[in-house]
């Protein structure tokens, strides 16, 4: 017998069965946007041993620790580091307090809306823009900056939030690990005060999880009031092999797993793959030009050349990301996913 | 009518009556070692108001973080700061390996026992003596060094091992502030490598919540083998106004509560109360010359002179040892306690 549903009954079908979704299975995936291969085998498998009671590989909580790189590991790098944009709109943001930039380089190229001849001053150029956008303030006024810019600047390619140009799976990782008793630590080369005002919303990592480059700062009385100020100096360069510096630094222990995406995190795989025990080193491997960029061996940012050919010898895992990332931002439409 | 008990029954009802000591209003007390007085009650206060649900005061776990000062705060600092004792003790160990020392000051005069001679040649001495034991190892063998001496070295006056020297009312602290939602870090003058090897063992504070002085390191492939190599430079000094430095570097977050016994910890006290709602800021007074050590105003170690003027002006909190602390260290024989 055949019988016509009432629009209604329809709709309220169709409501529970979306409810229903996804199945239990599905559900209880913890990286639901991987696909399956072996870098997802290989997380699952590794978190598995270090975490089964029992087993000889445990690791007990104190002494499992993630460290990320950010730039091109959590979120995107390109056309340009994004701290770069971020000098660049500051440059623009304080001219007006500035109008000997009229005159002078690398400020009145960019003013101008010439990027590449204000680059052509190489490092001492570099230098400039830097000191003149991130020092000279409290480290308070530069938290306020930077979470301003963060909340409001959008991508030059995308037009999305920053915030929104973080890899859907790495986020779903980090979650992962801290689920199973992992603390999650950032390793950038990136600055650590312009990680620290949003990597707790957005990563769900502490200031204090942050590691980052940084400039020297200089506790000061004024009027009577307490204040960190910015200093025009260098202190410390958290890449390459200041990555492993940082970590002993600030963490004081080995990490057993490390994620990056460019040969400057190479040493700090290489730090923590030379200890006891299993051990987690992942290379995310940009591949993906249409929903992200394709680049490696030769480009000028995130170059992954010695480290594509140390994680081949050492069988360290490399993410291929348009097979391996069933997604790579959240607001994709990702057919229905 | 009487009834005569089984001896079996009285040793049943004295177990228990053991069993239900100490009583419930006791059992309670999260500070058993402090006696009841303006510290104590200002510290239970403090927790009350930043933890209590719906109050304006109320701080969410993630910024409930208190920094504590180590040598004299934590643990004594007298005769010496132990850091040097165990400097001493090293350049005694290793002097087998140094036969030119019999003629090099200041170690030909320590060898001999004369520590006042070794020290005559001031900073230059004591930089040598430093660099000497503390650079050009790496920094897992610097800590194999660190362990083995606090395992096992004894404290000059009470024979006891550094680790017993610690202050009981400070542990209780250290735990009630953590069963309280804070975040425990040590921001001390001493050596942050110095420390960690034992401090989440002792304090219950990871490596990574330990702030200390540090040298400089290098990342170094020895045979292929990744290492980090101390060098003979001091990168960061944590004391005074390098101490909101360090806080911030480290934690990138301002604290709630500090504590500390020196004029060192001043500037960290001033930083920490400078925040914006309640503050707890609190001094160790070292009033106890017989259980501890007494000393202020014109002591080498631990000076507490603007500190203590500071205190009273701005009504911080000031532990007077002797008459705050039931009980200074866990071993003393404390009168049934």
């Amino acid at each position: 017998m055949k019988t016509r549903r009432h629009p209604f009954t329809l709709c309220l079908l169709a409501a529970l069965a979306c409810a229903a979704l996804p199945p239990a299975s599905q559900a209880a995936d913890p990286l639901p946007s991987w696909n399956d291969g072996t870098p997802k085998q290989t997380i699952l498998q590794f978190v598995a041993k270090v975490t089964k009671e029992g087993s000889p590989d445990l690791v007990r909580p104190a002494e499992r620790i993630a460290v990320f790189d950010n730039d091109g590991t959590l979120w995107a790098e390109q056309p340009m580091y994004f701290q770069f944009l971020f000098m660049l709109d500051r440059v623009k943001a304080i001219a007006p307090e500035h109008p000997e930039w009229k005159d002078e380089e690398p400020f009145a190229s960019l003013l101008k809306g010439d990027v590449k001849a204000a680059l052509a001053g190489g490092e001492s150029a570099l230098g400039k823009l830097f000191v003149a956008t991130h020092a000279g303030m409290t480290s308070q006024e530069f938290e306020k900056i930077a979470t301003d810019w963060i909340a409001t600047a959008k991508h030059p390619k995308t037009g999305r939030l920053y915030t929104e140009m973080v890899y859907q799976p790495m986020l779903e990782l980090l979650a992962y690990l801290r689920a199973n008793g992992f603390k999650t630590f950032i390793v950038s080369g990136g600055g650590i005060e312009f990680m620290r005002p949003w990597s707790e919303r957005v990563y769900g990592v502490p200031p204090e999880q942050v590691i980052g480059s940084s400039i020297k700062t200089k506790f000061d009385l004024r009027d009577g009031q307490p204040a960190l100020v910015r200093l025009p100096d260098i202190n410390f360069v958290d890449d390459g092999p200041g990555k492993p510096v940082g970590i002993q630094m600030h963490i004081g222990r080995r990490p057993i797993a490390a994620f990056g995406n460019s040969d400057g995190d190479l040493q700090m795989l290489q730090w923590t793959a030379a200890g006891p025990g299993p051990r987690l080193c992942l290379y995310v491997h940009h591949t993906d030009a249409e929903r992200e960029w394709a680049y490696d061996r030769t480009s000028r940012i995130g170059r992954l050349e010695k480290g594509l050919d140390e994680a081949k010898a050492k069988g360290w895992t490399v993410v291929d990301m348009k097979a391996d990332w069933k997604r790579v931002f959240a607001f994709e439409n990702n057919g229905g996913e």
